[in-house]
């Protein structure tokens, strides 16, 4: 596991996660790589070759137990432990994720949301509190915080990421429509730009009626 | 304008007209490939090798100008014209989306919601109607909708999908946890999925605590 994995390859994890998932609701107790690749709509190939990466899983003859593949691939993306998530901005983006029940069946807990706007002040969501940020520094002493989403607007969020790199935090999950200037070697940053999801939409629309 | 565009290409390009955006507004004129280059953190080849897809817009000597070429990868990503938007479900997070105002100057307007709880009927958000998924088909027939965004339960949202490309919909914005099954030759689909992006980070974490 001391190899460094491409990016790409993390990238398709929660995917096979995903359809792993699904077989296990559906009662499937194995399932050989061909019939993976037909329901995943990617090659046998690339399948085995993304899975080698963490040392294969799968066997000859056999195909892949779906059970303790779906739970070694949980481990290798993290989902055997807990993670705390604050939401910095309690907006309407912020209080859709809070709201957003999936993230705890992951190990995702949201346990506080922060806000400088006063009128949510002891308000919650989904029984999460709204904290004013003023509250932020002290919150952050006294819990175990593992990844701040930042949902703020684009003028505040840079200042606001620095800060929480300051705190201790060392995993930010970015709405903000905005690169972020944090030391990426000591940082993870996962930026969600729902606009350039919309222009890359727009785009295909555009090249499709030409 | 003919040839393939590669899809990575592509995912850039938003990043460049966010970039020559907030440029423009600094009144900056012009701008170097070197100068565009230190401040996106990508290598000024990586820059004239992307926009040379598209045709070049540089002068040797000169660079960029900001205006000119903010307005060309407009127009690539099909910024030029405006794009309808309706909002498949209108629980949190199509609330959320509904109000986030940045589509709009983007030339993305979202001109209704749907949902079937008829606690709904009648609600606005924002000043966008939200209607019962029974007035969808007529809705469709008279109104132009270029996108429909999915925030569905994955369990609907595969038959969504289908219905709304029988209805003439031919963008679709997939926030559902699910692969959708439409024709991608005809349909073109851009997957948001928050889950997905929580467990890259969660990956990420777990690596540099190793």
């Amino acid at each position: 596991m001391e190899k460094e994995i491409s990016q790409a390859v993390i990238r398709r994890m929660p995917r096979y996660y995903r359809y792993l998932g699904d077989l296990l609701e559906e009662g499937v107790e194995r399932i050989s790589s061909n019939d993976l690749s037909s329901r995943m709509k990617v090659t046998a190939s690339q399948i085995r070759q993304d899975l080698n990466n963490f040392g294969g899983f799968g066997q000859q003859g056999y195909g892949y137990n779906v059970s303790f593949l779906y739970d070694e691939i949980g481990k290798i993306l993290g989902l055997d432990r807990t993670h705390n998530i604050i939401v910095m901005g309690a907006g309407n983006l912020g209080q859709a994720i809070t709201n957003y029940m999936k993230f705890e069946r992951l190990g995702f807990h949201i346990i506080a949301l922060f806000d400088s706007n006063s009128e949510l002040m002891g308000r919650k969501i989904r029984g999460v509190p709204i904290y004013m940020v003023e509250e932020l520094d002290a919150f952050c002493s006294a819990n175990d915080v593992d990844i701040a989403a930042l949902t703020l607007p684009k003028e505040k969020a840079d200042a606001a990421a620095r800060h929480l790199v300051d705190l201790g935090i060392r995993a930010i999950w970015n709405f903000a429509h905005v690169d972020l200037n944090v030391d990426e070697r000591d940082v993870v940053v996962e930026n969600v730009h729902l606009s350039d999801s919309l222009m890359q939409l727009s785009y295909n629309i555009v090249r499709n009626s030409r």
